[in-house]
């Protein structure tokens, strides 16, 4: 599909969804690709601050005063003073499909020097199928000029709908605090002209920063957390959005795809800052995984709510042990699944609505 | 670690292996990369035939003759007529490593017009671990420049030990016969600047093209099967090889790379002549990816010889009722590992022999 005719069919599907500008070049930067979309700004800490959105977007903008207003008292699922409260914005959206991104994030240059339009490679990625059932070496068959290879099963070549769009991040890397403190200067100059499907049972770390998904197919798995004052931990809640939507899209047989597009990242965290954030996460982790890789739903979970719901109650049962936090947690994802029944009453998605054929 | 320095250490480590050179160019193109090491050709038709190796290589060329000779009743296991003989070469190589190459691929450039040394890359792939329990979106952490990202278990970043690495190919791309005849003029141009382990669990279509492995570690698992002059099925024999060598591999604790390096492959074989060969292949695959994705093997299978002589009477029991051809291959599987243990008295590697410590 030409890159014009992706953006002319789903101008009016697809909402941007930002936790914060703090950054005022952010918008300014990404204004020739981003003015045809319409912006849900959410706003993470001290709602009397006044963001400036330059003229010319199509946005809205909701700060703590609104999260408490709409919400009431579910208004605790959504993280304070943390960029884990884009969900907010994923759960008021009605659109079809979601691109969020961070204010540090730029428009990246492809090897030729062309600027990337991150959205139109995010929407390629979603709009065509997902292949998580068999390796195909040759990476997405769906895109110009590849195909399946040789001995790649014909009956898995439909693929799968994709549920969500992974892009990745030139200059500064998506490291760990450790990481950061040992290797100050990486810079990633590596561009990987690929995208992706992940297989099925494999779990990623999935980052924030520069993500996209069919918020009908996935949309309630995509809750980042518990993160921000009053929490013990930090910088695990694409992580953990991540897990969740993993497991989940690969018992609902839905696809995920990571690679293309980049974003330029402009700086770096703080890694004192972050390691003080991140230690809990470090250590929980080595159990966090095997209890994903374990996960296993009934298959009466036909619906990413129903899937959610079921996952609370095995976080609960196993994750309960490692810290009360997950106890806390495990309520906080049945109010966020609460929240979205509530402000999205339509149900489960249609089957027509799904963009690559029904679900397997 | 520097090129030259990977050269020095292992040229005296390293086999190539080429089933039948008919192109007389394709020596001299690879002399600069190939000279300083050991070939072992093996000639897959008629014997009377004279392979013209050019001056200058080292080498050991095997004709049937030599095959019928050195196996004796046990010579049937190796294929004729079939580039599956290359196979001969990993049976009586004594190296550690080896690359197996075909007479149409010849070197190909990298972005900046620089030649690929494709054997060196798929050293420094072989000596570095792989991480096939949970998916790093930088793709291989080992390499240069990179690492592993936020979110990535602490735990599961000393990697494993590589067992192969799968290398791809520019210009014409290895397609099976139906796409070669929708596509006839497709070309690989995708010059993808990556290296990735292709996660536990997952299969993948092994391309014969372009492959190196380490022969102590997964030597006996790369049978090319039963193909060519009085077998009922031709081009599968790479891929029957990737899925024995993965699902042991998978059970051993090792790790498979794919991606860089890439070779210039030159011409597609005809796609007429390919669908005859396939045309069983095609259909059987649809029973043999689910048998492969759901074989389990003893923990008592401790070796890749152990384990692929159990492989074989899962083969039988379970393939056998597709056609009678997967029984004679079952059969012929353990006369390969029988051969194997002639050829290669010495027993399972040992532990020390492990490039990257010891499989999990």
């Amino acid at each position: 599909m030409s890159e014009t005719g992706a953006t002319a069919i789903l101008k009016e599907e697809v909402d941007i969804v930002i936790p914060t500008i703090r950054n005022l070049e952010f918008l300014e930067k990404w204004r020739a690709f981003f003015e045809p979309y319409h912006l849900i700004i959410v706003q993470d800490g001290d709602p009397s601050k006044v963001i400036k959105v330059p003229e010319g977007f199509d946005y809205e903008l909701y700060n703590r005063n609104d999260i408490n207003r709409i919400l009431g008292p579910k208004a605790h699922c959504i993280s304070f003073k943390d960029s884990a409260c884009r969900c907010f914005g994923f759960l008021l959206s009605k659109k079809k499909y979601i691109f969020t991104i961070d204010d540090d994030c730029f428009v990246a240059k492809d090897p030729s020097g062309k600027e990337i339009n991150a959205l139109e490679q995010h929407l390629k990625n979603l709009l065509t199928p997902s292949t998580p059932f068999f390796f195909n070496t040759l990476y997405d068959p769906f895109r110009e000029g590849t195909d399946f290879v040789r001995g790649y099963p014909f009956s898995l070549r439909e693929g799968v709908p994709t549920a969500a769009s992974h892009g990745l991040w030139l200059n500064v890397p998506d490291y760990d605090a450790p990481t950061q403190l040992v290797k100050p200067l990486e810079r990633n100059t590596r561009y990987v002209d690929a995208v992706m499907t992940i297989p099925k049972g494999t779990l990623f770390p999935m980052c924030g920063m520069n993500l996209a998904f069919n918020r009908e197919l996935i949309g309630p798995a995509m809750y980042f957390g518990l993160m921000g004052e009053g929490q013990p931990i930090g910088r695990y809640d694409d992580m953990w959005a991540g897990w969740c939507m993993k497991v989940i899209s690969d018992h609902l047989g839905l696809g995920v795809k990571t690679g293309l597009p980049y974003i330029w990242h402009s700086k770096a965290s703080n890694p004192f800052v972050n390691l003080k954030k991140e230690y809990k996460g470090i250590y929980w982790q080595e159990e966090l995984i095997p209890f994903f890789q374990s996960v296993s739903l009934p298959k009466e979970c036909t619906t990413a709510q129903k899937c959610y719901v079921e996952l609370s109650k095995q976080v609960r049962a196993k994750l309960g042990k490692v810290d009360e936090y997950f106890n806390k947690l495990a309520d906080t994802m049945v109010t966020w699944i609460e929240a979205w029944e509530e402000l999205n009453p339509s149900g489960p998605p249609k089957s027509d609505a799904l963009p690559n054929g029904s679900a397997k």
